[in-house]
């Protein structure tokens, strides 16, 4: 086995590199994606192998901290699912290449799984820093009293739903780990692997993964952004730390797979388990994701029925309600207890919304892509003309129904005094999303006129009206610690202008006039 | 006159600061709104005055080559339109308050217009940069031939709205230049402030900018960032200039007026007008934006009448017609010369959709402004509650139908070679732009069902496709030299890969090992 020799852009202190590339064999046939570990540098060295250049391409936006690497070699195929003999023969427990793809996808799962982590936590920061901002920052009002951003209805709106998101996106992301782990764990363990090739566990693991690593990261950009100007120009300052989270965030929506190819992976699972419930034959979502997709039609004949905003916000506690989800690959079963009807009631037209669009996208994506086959394309070109609008997102709706079911889970096994605390997160989240996906509501007939808009709006208007006074508490229960924030108008003891002052009079030089200052005065003077 | 001292951030090198505070006289009454010159540091040193507390924040997150300026003083009231004499009496030229802050506002114009025209340079190079990356930079397909991105649908529906924005905006600004330096040329020439206090030019030329500031600024920075996107990994690199960039443009955001702030004040304005229509009053608009307002009951009778996207999106040449704009006040007649009727129809329905939008957008904030007052809120409470949904998304519409109009009558001007590639950028720069309001006009009726966002984003994407062989010529005329675009991805002799390939060659150690490679090394290695 042979590879050509490629140019590598890699880290200046790595030794080895795994590298996903297409096996051709000495016979010429190309056996499709594969993982290699390649070793780059001598371990007790850091000297690059003979035939090998290995460089830093130069300075980056963001992550300054880490190089990334790839490299060549021919004889480090990983083979735990298909190796090449001495002779040059391949041989894999796979009988469908496409098994074998997403055989080796399931590895790449898990640094999906911790750019959400990560992601989970930039925000989390980032709305700490201007929660508190907001709490603490006065201005405008009276002369005699100025008033705290926080108290306006248009900052709450441009914040809230973001806290709401990490709420909802760290839940979601813990509830999940747990699951992939298992699954993980099962196909690692005594079973034989052909059990993984039959399940299609993995590959709806990979399309949870695939939406939502795009969902979060892309949400989670515009936080940061949403909350730099929400601090105005004291969240330009570089001490503000906004600027940093945001650079270095902003490379989780290019990297472990640009966000709109992972939506292209993410779309083809969803579409085959469409295709597979218009034929009537059964739905393979072995963790329920998509389940309700057998019933389709009876989902897409549903119109939007609340009638007041409370309709789509209330809390009150009335009678007890249990939702049940099932994971028949895990053997888990779960039981959510919502305590009060009306929560059920929101919870219910924000979940069955989400069914509905996804039921819609779903139809409109499939039936564009065949029609565009009929007409003579091929299907990557159908799929690429198939992407705006539909295919995207159809795959980001996809991962915002699977952040609400997963948060939900969770939020039904904590203390019974933190749930309705977390059950108004949830529901802004809910809503504060669907306003996204509104054309499409109208666009399908699931509603016209004002009502829908209107109520929605206001719902989320009410809402963030409703959590003011609990937005600092649940910020300082997400952020880190004062030292990891690292921001001047973060910190947690409240003293914004103190805090400011102080950084402005320690600023080092920052009183002095310019060393140079002699270069800028006229000679004349 | 005295002041008292506050604490100053400043840049270390300049002598004078520009101040508008509040002004209050010896006797206690707050005249409002005044500018004042201070001198803060000696020309001849560069050391502050005595008393003055100067100094820089510290690092920021982009434009580091500014620093801010303000500071304090008492002498330097700028006195061309109020003045406070030696017994500490004030004297202006205006009867009313609100006058005196117009015409300083009038002031405040020209810094807002710079950061558009600013702003136009940075779309310019965004775009210029993802343009030429996107013709050359090949990706999928087949082994034999991998595909150039911008042959992509869903890379050209992310890219080529922007080059229409830049095209739009670009003539936008250059013609509303034109507009305001003729308005403050009439208004410092030999003529009687009183005019001047009495014009409504002044007010309706502080809306426009106090709009289009926020608009374009904000436009500009979604640009940036999808342009950096677009790029992947390679745009992710500081050589590309995506992020400096962006960095560097966020600042305007902020700047000369947050822009959530300004879209208040543009507002004002706006419902005034409004106000005025609904009482049978005459608008007045002397520049004409809103001239439209007269009719505003018949323009929200309309409904929404395309019947196919091609109604939308259509270029071919029919017929000539004439759109005539006036400037009373100005003394100027502008006749455009629109030499197609489908051409005429699909800007006919893009215009006529934006007067609908404004008049509802109008409708739905009066209506919920004037339903708070008379429920008991002061008007600055009822005003920061009607922001979302509404006061600011009207400005914004606002804004997006002067450069609209603006920048066809630029169009109407140039040669007839041009007019039909202008035209293009146009359509699909309105059609862009309306997407992003389908909800408002589902929500208010305008128009039901699929039709309305079918057929408007099936007409953006085919307009999508048309330009695709233009766009790289388009960008090549807005952008600006290669040394000044200064990026590795951008280079105007298309050579992407050698130009990388050099960059990454010639970064300076790049390809050596690292000086500290030592310390990483296990001890025992």
């Amino acid at each position: 086995m042979k590879m050509d020799s490629i140019i590598v852009l890699t880290g200046r202190t790595c030794t080895h590199a795994l590298l996903f590339a297409q096996l051709i064999t000495p016979d010429g046939t190309n056996h499709g994606l594969h993982g290699f570990v390649v070793p780059i540098r001598d371990p007790a060295t850091l000297e690059t192998y003979p035939g090998l250049i290995v460089g830093d391409m130069g300075e980056k936006i963001g992550v300054h901290g880490i190089d990334n690497g790839t490299g060549y070699h021919g004889e480090n195929l990983l083979n735990r699912s298909a190796d090449v003999t001495e002779e040059g023969v391949y041989e894999s427990k796979f009988s469908e290449p496409s098994r074998i793809l997403g055989a080796a996808l399931e590895n790449l799962s898990a640094g999906r799984i911790g750019i959400m982590q990560e992601s989970c936590n930039s925000i989390s920061s980032a709305v700490c820093i201007a929660i508190r901002y907001a709490a603490t920052r006065q201005q405008f009002g009276t002369a005699a009293q100025e008033i705290p951003l926080i108290e306006y209805q248009l900052h709450q709106w441009r914040l809230f739903g973001y806290v709401a998101a990490s709420v909802v996106f760290k839940l979601y992301i813990q509830n999940m780990t747990q699951v992939y782990l298992k699954v993980v764990e099962k196909s690692n363990s005594g079973q034989k692997l052909d059990n993984l090739a039959k399940s299609e566990t993995v590959s709806e693991i990979h399309a949870m993964v695939s939406s939502s690593k795009p969902m979060m990261t892309w949400t989670v950009l515009r936080a940061a952004q949403q909350c730099r100007e929400a601090c105005g120009g004291h969240g330009f300052l570089k001490r503000a730390n906004l600027g940093d989270i945001r650079s270095n965030h902003e490379a989780t929506v290019t990297y472990e797979g640009d966000n709109s190819v992972l939506c292209q992976q993410a779309g083809n699972w969803l579409l085959r388990q469409y295709g597979a419930a218009c034929a009537a034959q059964p739905v393979d979502s072995p963790l329920g994701t998509v389940a309700f997709l057998q019933r389709g039609e009876d989902i897409l004949a549903e119109k939007f029925q609340a009638r007041a905003s409370d309709d789509l916000k209330t809390t009150e506690i009335n009678c007890e309600f249990v939702i049940v989800i099932h994971y028949p690959y895990l053997g888990v079963r779960c039981q959510i207890l919502l305590r009060s009807q009306p929560v059920y009631q929101t919870i219910h037209i924000i979940l069955s919304t989400y069914r509905w669009l996804l039921c819609y996208l779903l139809k409109e994506t499939h039936d564009q892509y065949q029609s565009l086959i009929a007409s003579g394309l091929t299907k990557f070109h159908a799929k690429a003309k198939t992407q705006v609008y539909k295919w995207q997102t159809l795959t980001q709706v996809y991962a915002e129904y699977l952040a609400l079911m997963f948060s939900l889970e969770s939020i039904g096994r904590k203390e019974k005094d933190l749930q309705p605390v977390l059950e108004k997160q949830f529901l802004l989240y809910g809503l504060w999303s669907l306003d996204r996906h509104l054309v499409e509501l109208y666009q399908g007939g699931f509603a016209q006129g004002e009502g829908l808009a209107k109520l929605l709006r206001r719902a989320v208007l009410e809402l963030c009206s409703d959590v003011k006074n609990e937005v600092v508490s649940i910020v300082d229960a997400l952020g880190p610690t004062d030292f990891v924030l690292n921001s001047v108008l973060g910190k947690s003891d409240g003293k914004l202008y103190q805090n400011l002052q102080k950084e402005f009079f320690h600023n080092p030089g920052g009183l002095q006039r310019a060393t140079w200052w002699r270069d800028v005065v006229p000679s004349k003077l």
